[in-house]
């Protein structure tokens, strides 16, 4: 009877090739260590960009990435820009969204639950005296962030929100957490 | 004799917008009250898209960007992705850069400092074991970041590395600080 080839695929992650990456790292700490980098450049006014290319992984220093990826910075005109991108501090959304989003698919996957969409909404709040210098109380970056999301679970009756709300302590980013 | 129009952009930022804009909030601080927003949604594996649209500025609802930007997030291929974009950790670094050079910018024509160009390098190194729970003493986020900013200055001689340390205090961005 021929052997069928098991399915190791979930959420779109390789779970396999994920376990084999946790247990190399158990054995080698060396491999979980990783740089990423980005150069900027500034154009004029709130406008400028960044290249996006080399990394290191695993300790050794990436060879896949054959071409860069380039990435604008703007300001809307209200912030004296022309609007070209999306300015800094959605930029910070973004990554924030992003990680907890691609956190919970694989943290997810690792425990073999299959989930069926990922919708989150962000909400940064600053106030601009703080950056002017014109308070010395507030901060110069959000006062306050908060998201709401919505995780449909196909496999499990729990509560998508609360079981996200857990593996808070699990994002990469939580250097963006806001005290 | 016909009066001469001042010249009032500096570094592509219109610094009398600028000052009025201060005035204003000194005398109104709803106006500094802004808020930005990012919708993520996901697609699979380590690929997620953010619509980036509405955001409110001086209190009210920005009607100026007609259009919402699309920004993606992927993990490359050693981070079990296909990399199609940077990842979200490239994008803080990508934030970070970003807000920097917009910041020093701004800071400098506010005090009619021409500058000629601002680039920059940032490298963030991250242990993969605080992500996958393998230690409870590693940060689950960037170990530490450093960057390395060049900034050619055109009128004055001051040095441009020690001017942006002196700025770091005013970057919107501060909640990226790594302790």
């Amino acid at each position: 009877m021929p052997r069928v080839a098991l399915n190791t695929t979930i959420n779109g992650v390789d779970v396999q090739r994920m376990a084999e990456t946790v247990k190399a790292i158990q054995n080698n700490s060396t491999l979980a260590t990783f740089q990423f980098r980005a150069a900027n450049r500034w154009f004029t006014g709130g406008y400028n960009q960044s290249t996006i290319h080399g990394f290191s992984a695993a300790g050794q220093e990436d060879t896949t990435r054959t071409q860069p990826f380039l990435v604008e910075a703007d300001e809307p005109p209200v912030l004296l820009g022309k609007d070209q991108s999306p300015n800094p501090a959605e930029y910070v959304l973004h990554a924030l969204a992003a990680c907890l989003t691609t956190s919970l698919v694989y943290h997810a996957a690792a425990r073999g639950i299959r989930i069926q969409s990922v919708e989150s909404r962000l909400e940064g709040d600053l106030d601009l005296r703080g950056f002017l210098g014109l308070s010395d109380t507030l901060r110069r970056g959000f006062e306050k962030a908060c998201e709401r999301a919505r995780i449909p679970f196909g496999l499990t009756v729990e509560s998508g929100v609360i079981w996200l709300a857990g593996q808070a302590n699990g994002l990469p980013i939580d250097m963006m957490a806001i005290p």
